[in-house]
């Protein structure tokens, strides 16, 4: 399984917010995040970066 | 390794740009891919999309 970890990140810190992360789609300014477990989360923001090899997400708060 | 594949979106066609990327970086209005292969590619755009468990990473051009 190829899910990931989602961060905020805010300049150095990183916020883990959701992990297992399976999909990340675009809603209403921001993205809704969707873990193997069916969890959702919504943030207001933007997707930052990828590093998949790592199974990392960061995300930016708008 | 969960590496992914990129696809430009475009309304409902998909274009496969890169398999086996690693990392997506933002950079100069858009995002600049490197896959595990260490090779790269700069697509101006966004990301608008992910889906990690079926490997798939979905960005738009501007």
């Amino acid at each position: 399984m190829c899910e990931a970890s989602a961060y905020i990140i805010d300049g150095d810190s990183q916020e883990l917010i959701m992990e297992a992360v399976d999909s990340v789609e675009p809603e209403d300014g921001g993205y809704k995040l969707i873990n193997i477990f069916g969890e959702q989360k919504f943030v207001k923001g933007a997707i930052h970066s990828l590093s998949l090899v790592d199974h990392k997400v960061f995300l930016t708060k708008s």
